[in-house]
C-alpha cells in the first residue's frame, strides 16, 4: 500500500472533502488564517468527524516545499487504482461521462501533466495501457499536483478492447490525429465522450486509430512536427468543458 | 553567437525553407527516402541554391536521437532575438497579429513547451521580462522541439510598458486569472490579441492584471488548485485559433 499523501490549497481541500470525506484523515490549518473560506472548510471537516489540526505556517511550507498552499493541506489516503469493471460500472452513474485514454505516453512528466488537467476538466478516469506506458510513479504524483489522488488510473492490458467496450456503453470514441483534417470543434462532445491521444512522436496506433469513431486534428500552422502530447490533451479537453459549458 | 540548430521533420523542415530560406544553411535527406513530398522540399532548396545532402538514415538518427524525423533535417542558422522596436515594427505587418506574454513563467521546461505550442497556433512572437523569467537555453530549446528556431522571443524591460505599448498599437489584452469570473470562449479573439499568462503558482502579478482588457477563466472543475501554465497556454491559444478558423 503507498502512504498517506498531502493535498493543499483551500480549492483542493474543500472539494476532496465535499467529494471523498472518508479518504481525509487529518485537516491542517495554518494558524495566521482565520477567514470564511477556512472557516467553511474546517466546519466541513467537523461535520464528517475529520481531525483539525492547527498547525504552525513555517511547519506547512516544510512540509509541503515551495508551493501556494493558503494555509490549508489535508493528509488523504491514496486513492485506490480502477479495474476495467470499476469503469464500466462509475459509467452508469454519471451523466455524458468523460473518459480520457492515453495510446502508450511514456514520459512521466506528461502522464503528470496530463492527470492534472483531466481533474481540471472534470474527468472520470484515465485509462493506460499495462504495457509501454508510463504509471503511477512518486515523480507523476509530483507532477499531477494532488491529481493523482482525485482522478482514478485504470491500466487495462488490452487498450483496443476497452475502447470497444466504452463503444458499447454509449461513449463516442475520438481520437487526436495530426493527418486529420477535422477539427475538434467539429465533433460533438455533449455526449459520453472517449478522447484518445497517441504516444508522444509516434501518435496512435493504428488499431487503435481504427477503433474511433472521429479522428480530429489540433492546431498546427507553424513549423514544429506536432504538439506536445499533454498540451494537445489540454487543448482537446478545453474543447469538451467548453462545448459542455454552453449548452 | 549561438551555433546553428538541427530542425528535423517534412512539415517544420518546408516550412522553414518557405518562410526563412536565408537561414537554411544545408538540407538532408535520408538516401531511403524518395516520396513526392521529400521531392518537393529538395525542389525548394534547390530553388533558393540551398545545399542538398543525402545521407544514410542512420547518421540522421545518431545526429537527432530518437526523434520521428521522416529522413529529412535541415541545419539553420540561430533565429535572432527580436527588440520591443522589433516587435511593434513587425506588428503592422500581420493581419490581427497574435502575441504571446509570459508574465515571470521560470520553469525552462514550461518556456520550451509554450514556445512548441505558440509556433503551431501561430503566434507572432512570445514576450518574456527580462527579470524573474525563464530565457533561451539549451534546454528550452529542446523543449521546444524546434519552434525556438521560428518564433521569436523578445526579452523586455518592463512588461506592463510593452504591454501598454502593444495596447496602443490596437491588440487586446487578455489576461489568465483563476478567479475571473468570465470563460475565455466569451472574448472575442479574432482581432489584435495579446495573451497574458501568469508565473507558476503566483499567477498573473497585480500591474500586469491591471493592463489586462480582459481576465478570463480556464477550466476548473476539479480538486486541483491550477492548471500547469504551459497546458494553460495551450488551453487559451487552442481558443483563438478555434475562433479564427470559423471566421
Amino acid at each position: 500500500m503507498s502512504s498517506s499523501q498531502l493535498i493543499y490549497g483551500l480549492h483542493a481541500v474543500q472539494s476532496l472533502l465535499r467529494r471523498h470525506p472518508d479518504r481525509v484523515l487529518e485537516l491542517r490549518l495554518s494558524q495566521r488564517r482565520d477567514d470564511p473560506r477556512v472557516r467553511a472548510i474546517e466546519a466541513l471537516a467537523r461535520e464528517h468527524g475529520t481531525k483539525v489540526l492547527r498547525v504552525d505556517a513555517q511547519a506547512l511550507q516544510k512540509a509541503l516545499g515551495e508551493v501556494a498552499h493558503q494555509g490549508v493541506a489535508a493528509e488523504v489516503l491514496p486513492l485506490a487504482p480502477w479495474s476495467e469493471d470499476d469503469l464500466v460500472g462509475a459509467l452508469g452513474l454519471a451523466q455524458n461521462p468523460l473518459v480520457l485514454a492515453l495510446d502508450g505516453v511514456q514520459d512521466p512528466h506528461n502522464l503528470g501533466a496530463c492527470l492534472r488537467t483531466a481533474d481540471a476538466c472534470g474527468v472520470l478516469a484515465v485509462v493506460v495501457p499495462k504495457d509501454r506506458a508510463a504509471h503511477l510513479t512518486p515523480v507523476v504524483r509530483k507532477v499531477a499536483a494532488g491529481a493523482a489522488e482525485t482522478v482514478p488510473l485504470v491500466t487495462v492490458t488490452n487498450l483496443v478492447r476497452t475502447l470497444k467496450l466504452l463503444k458499447e456503453a454509449g461513449l463516442w470514441i475520438t481520437g487526436a490525429d495530426g493527418d486529420a483534417t477535422r477539427a475538434a470543434a467539429e465533433v460533438d462532445f455533449t455526449g459520453g465522450t472517449v478522447l484518445v491521444m497517441g504516444a508522444e512522436g509516434a501518435g496512435l496506433r493504428q488499431l487503435t486509430r481504427q477503433t474511433c469513431d472521429h479522428l480530429v486534428s489540433l492546431p498546427r500552422l507553424g513549423a514544429v512536427e506536432s504538439l506536445n502530447v499533454s498540451v494537445a490533451t489540454g487543448m482537446l479537453l478545453y474543447e469538451v468543458v467548453r462545448q459542455r459549458s454552453k449548452s
